[in-house]
């Protein structure tokens, strides 16, 4: 099977497998545990926050943050396609008692401008805004890379409002890797952030979730709170040095091969356009004249070449490691075929 | 002070007050009390539903309805400048642990179509659609009344979804009143309403939340748990149903009113334009080129006229009980002033 | 129907009604209303707080405080009997997620070594204590009194471990009239309490709620978020300033009737015991021979003497407004004849 | 050290690690995993369940499962020492609205008689019963086995009164090789149940809930709610199905041992009593007389000996997997050395 569904199909390399089999497992929940204190220092510093928390996923980040930053009725202020409101089952109000306040951007971006005027104040009767979110990259948007210049202004914009704000990076890596930007610079002002191992990365188990120490302390609590502790994160936690030290830098591959497949796509009769490839993320839309996404995606998995249906029209091609070009030539000729028989 | 800022400036009238003295009081709480019971048995019927409960305001019959329709980390939809969301302090969120997933209607009011789109379905990642609100009037949109087939489509599409539906009646009266459709055709189709007795109606206290007997025994436990039950709300009942005997005709005199200052006012210069006139409410939008909203609001406090800004260039009248011609008049050459010196 | 139940069946006065008739009304939301002004200042003073909110019950009063005082997983300690845990129908949990951590005390009081016991701190795995609440007088307890150095003792343990303090004072003024004890004494120390307007006091609708200014603010958009705010109060809290004017020094009266049935029911065949009399209820045991308490009600209640099973062997009577010794002489013979013939 | 502190600290074996190294690894959230369905499948059976999930912790499977079974404003009845309601951060209410209502029982067990009279019925203003839970074996109260008869009367009497049940397995592995009672005739009647896969079974990281095809199916999108979903767990599941074939029997060496050490310290000066010892704990009281629980627990640790303190006069030793007769005579003997000089 040619798979270009989500980096959640990533093999994890035998590698890294064996990176963590040996390792020493100490008690991680309370901050005894080598391979994993080793993971946070190194996450808390490439993310440029003082502190750092494991998770077992990046939506346990995204929750745990939002409740750590919130208190129940505060309004959580992201753009309408993101992860936070749009795939985590509600997680936001059910956990957090936390409204939903959701700009319309561009490419799954808001400006500070948007964010000005979609902050609350004033009126006692409104609820209050408690968090302002953003997603790097917007993964709806088609792995868009939000901008430097536009990350501060939306920082700052919060900050002045007195209003905390929240990174969600599942994706942040690659936008690292594409722009040549550290991550400490993208993160600046955000007063929390999480990175995910489980995607370019590839790791089976991970995410990392960082901030002050204060912050951590309470993401701590709220963590064990819904269970999300585990005692002893050792051979995940090595497994997610490994890839640091081996997997960052070959991420620039899934980035050439969206490309091309970018281009490649766009040439074909049936498909109208094709979002700007940025980073891993592929989004194509289709000639409504032709047939639907889910048609096209059912068809394309007859023929062992695995993609996801995002809209009526359009398909989201993800790439990641093991996919090689020649996967990318398969999905193009098996999409030709598709459409044009 | 000539007072167009809300219906509850509205003072009750001598024979309302004495309609209350010497009602007798009962334990309203368990159902026994003479004008509590005649009152939810005409609201009930009113509103064309089986069962009805006394609540101290419309906030929180709308807050007890999201509570008894929904289940934590599901989705309310509703439209973007509905109270639900935007004056209610967050309390979907926080009492319900509900989601809000907000639609850009036309003048407060979406179509079938729109909610079709909104609703989830299928991926279980995504929060589920647990509860689709309406406004009628939609007071944001200037007290603009929904069409009674928009309704009944809305409430099918939801019906067709397995979705509850809800209707914020805070000022249906109006629209029965200007429409000349009963209340009961209105809310045909959906699983709860609220009437409030506190605006057009001019009762001090008081809101009625109506639905089936099911409901409403859920809705009494809600109220409960929130402190909303009132032992002895005889008095106040019987003002109610002074209310539904004798101030239902006259909101005809609001409407009239409001259309009148909705004409006048459109001659102003400086008036960039009025949204249609259709109960008791007038938005008035102002050219950007002369002074803002917050500014001509405080000009006409300065002269003893009450009106609320609702935007930078976008002012609030609300016409209600007492308010004559002459009200209307005054309010219309203050701001002639005000704007034209 | 000689009626013993509950407060809740009190019947205003004439005099306190035609109180209400003509006051003014303003918009009590925003403190525009100049009974209610005056009522809350009245109350602020008589609890020893800063400030005071209106609200339309005793049980808003508490779930609003509990809601201010805590954050979601803290604990609440109370004693095992209290009105908060029993009869707000789960009202802790579901509106400000906070842990139940009851005392079993002794007639419905705890000591400040028990609480010293209950709360939590250092491990961090356990639920955080983020409230203390007492009941003055303890209802289920029979109406006992907290004596003023167990409510400063208490006080004191929970200051020190830096825990806020809540009085549910339903029948404050009960203890206040029988022990002599100013309310601001019996209040000192702790951050927030509630009176009731309802009980022994008679009004038809309403309760205070007093604290710091700043717990006081946080409790309006609490009350706002649950719909409990009231735009008109006025003729409400008129009533309220009527009954502080003329309802206080009667409850002696009350406390009497209750000696007088404490002391003759006692001597009645088939009555096991009778719980100390100290304000305006009455709890008898009977005798596990004899009949069980929901069929001497059932007895009772054909007689026309409505009084409350509060176990199988246990029933309560309330002593209130309109009670005559007459009464209680009723009461006492024809539960005398339930038990013997 | 000779760690006797909790199996938390235990070390995977080089065997159990390497059968997780080269597991195939799927996209377990969507049962496309080989190992996890194993697993799952196993573990079902072994609970006598229908269907079973995957959780990173124990905390998160009682998290879920209170979720699943209650409504925001129910209460969960539980014996006072239990996991949920002393280690969850206040996870149940924060998480699940749930008011806690808790029994002393007996050694941490509570008898079908004591839960007829927590259960509520009737009135109205009660909270509900949602949900009550037993842990198996019951930790603080020492390791105790509920006997089976009494697991089915509590199970049997909730199902009467139609409340749902739920067991937390943390330690039922220990139960089921202590009594020989298979684990399937224990869960009988309860509804959901979990099991560990990190005390007696030594895995790094897993847990397993178990009940209905459609308890599990709530339980999943709950478990996606707070990020708990993990998209590759092969590796995991590969070390728990081994745990399952060779972890099981040696636990009986863990029971000896506790037996072992139980006898000895009742031998010691200064103790003043051992809670039986029937699976893995062993609970030390001490002679008020002497040194308290903290002090005897540092100057263990001095001499590098671990257990921990559980009361003024009481520490709690924990054998696990690794521990020897030998770390049980240095436990005996540097405790006498602490006690005895």
């Amino acid at each position: 099977m040619t798979n270009f569904y989500t980096e959640a199909y990533a093999e994890p390399t035998k590698e890294m497998r064996e990176a963590g089999t040996y390792a020493p497992v100490g008690n991680s929940l309370i901050g005894d545990d080598p391979s994993t204190k080793a993971l946070l220092e190194r996450a808390a510093d490439f993310l440029g926050k003082e502190a750092a928390l494991f998770m077992s996923s990046g939506t346990m980040c995204n929750e745990v943050a939002v409740r750590a930053h919130t208190r129940p009725g505060q309004e959580v202020i992201c753009e309408k396609s993101c992860h936070i409101i749009n795939f985590e089952c509600g997680g936001p109000a059910a956990i957090s008692g936390a409204m939903i306040h959701s700009i319309e951007g561009d490419r799954g971006m808001f400006t500070a401008d948007q964010l000005s005027e979609a902050i609350r104040s004033g009126n006692p009767y409104l609820p209050q805004t408690g968090l302002v979110t953003v997603e790097q990259t917007a993964n709806m948007a088609g792995g868009a890379i939000w901008p430097l210049e536009q990350l501060r202004k939306v920082a700052n914009t919060a900050k002045q409002a007195n209003i905390p704000t929240h990174m969600d990076g599942a994706r942040l890596i690659n936008a690292v890797v594409a722009s040549g930007h550290p991550a400490s610079e993208m993160t600046k002002g955000y007063d929390s952030v999480y990175m995910d191992f489980c995607k370019a990365l590839n790791c089976p188990v991970g995410a990392v979730l960082a901030g002050s120490k204060e912050f951590i302390q309470e993401a701590w609590r709220i963590r064990q709170m819904i269970g999300g502790g585990i005692r002893r994160t050792g051979m995940l936690a090595a497994m997610a040095n490994y890839a640091l030290d081996h997997h960052v830098d070959r991420i620039n591959e899934d980035h050439q091969l969206a490309q091309y497949i970018g281009e490649r796509v766009g040439n074909i009769k049936g498909v109208a356009s094709v979002e700007p490839v940025e980073t891993n993320i592929v989004i194509i839309d289709f000639d409504p004249a032709g047939p639907a996404a889910p048609e096209i995606v059912a068809k394309l998995k007859e023929n062992n070449v695995l993609v996801g249906a995002f809209g009526k029209y359009r398909i989201r091609v993800v790439t990641f490691m093991g996919r090689t070009l020649k996967d990318g030539e398969i999905l193009c000729s098996e999409l030709d075929k598709v459409l044009n028989g």
